[in-house]
């Protein structure tokens, strides 16, 4: 479909189901940038998902969203239950006015819901020029290190930087060894997954995708993933007043209440110390580019620029729409 | 040898390299601590290095340590080439200086050195009731993903947070899969070392020590810990001045100048967004301990919890000093 109407559809269907016309265009941005970088596990296949968390008035569609100034760096949001995509998007720009003024910014937003991808939001502090981290937890998805239950999400930190080119350093790298689709998939296939990345219902380490799916996935690098994964728990639900310790609902299964989500923005002005940043990481990655690679690699690539790479392609494009997105997309518009 | 003993000594030998008394007690302090916490490869093992590096003029022992205000909250430092504990010490208590006074706290410095342990610094933070962040970079270690030859350091991440216990919730997690002293000893007893952890020079997969030794040590989970160790190298050195993109010094084997190392700390308040941060920080951390756990695990340990024992241990105990380092006190102390 082309984007233009795509971006269209999911505008109506959005103010169809009470939110505003800004409001339904922050989603529909996020959602088709989500398809255009190739995570479509964040795009349209959630569309229904927002959709029916508003219907069961688990998601406020018309959220009276309050911003505290704690002092000229530092707010606080109430997200008042809205949308994800809506309370981070009010979340990231007032980080980058606070940012701008005093040279940090540090804003919370609580009462949020899942606000799909961490880099989306990066990127629009890169753009103006600031450094910037992003944390959000998610609902349990991996096993604390010891544990044979899941309650950490994939909780994923993400760092951008602006690099003096057109492309943005943006590592957004979530602390789970390989996603959850990619066992599903490896399931439906009869396929093996590699060792080290679940466990069995009983806490065994596995290959077998299926038993996989019935135990629990494992953070990168053991003790060390388990403990990032749990400092983005901190930093996005102990401390911003969100959710926190394997309380955050799935969307997709658990209608029993909003998700209240928290997320935690810090931007920098990049040349607070140093008065010629740009020159400084230009020569940085420069430096890492030209090292000798490994057999079969042609290039080392920065965080982010892969994924550049996969948006510009698919910027030209019609997007591609699975049958069961198109059904969806039928029913939510009628 | 009893603590105290060894802590004059170390003092005594510091302060005939020229350091003032202050300095040389922050010195002993950091090394005593990095053998009571059981990371002895930053302890007294350091201290000559230490020592000749200010002989050969590449530490200054009298540093003009310069703190400079950005504003209440960021202040930068310029530590004209001090050992790196002096400079670190500075840096963490100006951190927390400025958050107690603003919520948030940014310290950087440049023309440090090596500062030992992270999480000594963080210690410091939160035993002041803050939340603390600190990065610092190091000499060429790990080989960024594709490439085979190393250029970033261990760069660690170093989290902390209040518990509500006594004992601190302190992340300091190296992006290296294994430390370079497990595979030294492994290819002096003539052990394999595990798969994924090293390439030999020739960019292949090794399981062979020795071969890992000429060869490069890998980063924790693929691109994910090499995009980190990228995030810490940007942060630690292109942001503060400092040395980066492989140009940091070895401690050890390079005298042709100093390091000029950068570290970067952040501090915040943890009740700027809630009024009970102390509640829910132990109300966090028990829901995590108290998950089922896979076989042969007695507990869920948070990061910070095991090295905390040692160090409660160790306290009552004499310092174990093997032949080597005997040598080297008696050496440096004539």
């Amino acid at each position: 479909m082309k984007q233009k109407i795509l971006k269209q559809k999911i505008i109506k269907i959005f103010k169809n189901h009470k939110l505003s016309s800004s409001h339904a265009l922050i989603c529909a941005n996020a959602l088709i940038n989500a398809e255009l970088v190739g995570a479509p596990t964040h795009g349209l296949s959630r569309l229904k998902m927002y959709c029916d968390r508003i219907n069961k008035k688990v998601i406020n569609p018309k959220p009276k969203i309050k911003i505290k100034k704690i002092s000229q760096s530092i707010s606080q949001i109430n997200a008042n239950n809205s949308i994800g995509f809506v309370a981070a998007d009010i979340g990231i720009k007032q980080a980058i006015k606070n940012a701008k003024k005093t040279g940090i910014g540090l804003v919370a937003v609580k009462n949020s819901g899942h606000y799909g991808l961490s880099g989306y939001y990066a990127e629009q502090a890169v753009n103006k020029n600031l450094i910037v981290f992003c944390f959000t937890n998610a609902p349990p998805a991996i096993a604390p290190h010891g544990a044979k239950k899941s309650l950490f999400g994939t909780n994923p930190i993400c760092f951008g930087t602006p690099t003096s080119s057109r492309i943005p350093f943006i590592l957004d790298t979530s602390v789970s060894v390989i996603n959850r689709g990619k066992i599903r998939v490896a399931a439906r296939m009869g396929k093996k997954i590699p060792k080290g990345v679940a466990l069995d219902k009983f806490g065994k380490p596995t290959t077998d995708a299926k038993k996989a799916l019935a135990g629990v996935q494992l953070p990168i690098a053991g003790f060390r993933g388990s403990g990032l994964a749990w400092m983005v728990d901190i930093l996005s639900g102990v401390f911003t007043g969100g959710n926190h310790g394997g309380k955050v609902k799935d969307p997709f299964d658990d209608f029993s209440g909003p998700q209240n989500i928290g997320h935690l923005f810090l931007v920098m002005k990049p040349n607070l110390f140093v008065g010629n940043y740009s020159k400084r990481i230009k020569e940085n990655i420069k430096r890492i580019k030209r090292l000798p690679k490994i057999k079969g690699v042609k290039e080392i690539l920065y965080p982010g620029q892969s994924k550049q790479r996969r948006f510009k392609k698919n910027l030209k494009k019609e997007i591609n729409i699975p049958p069961k997105i198109t059904e969806d997309l039928k029913k939510l518009n009628a």
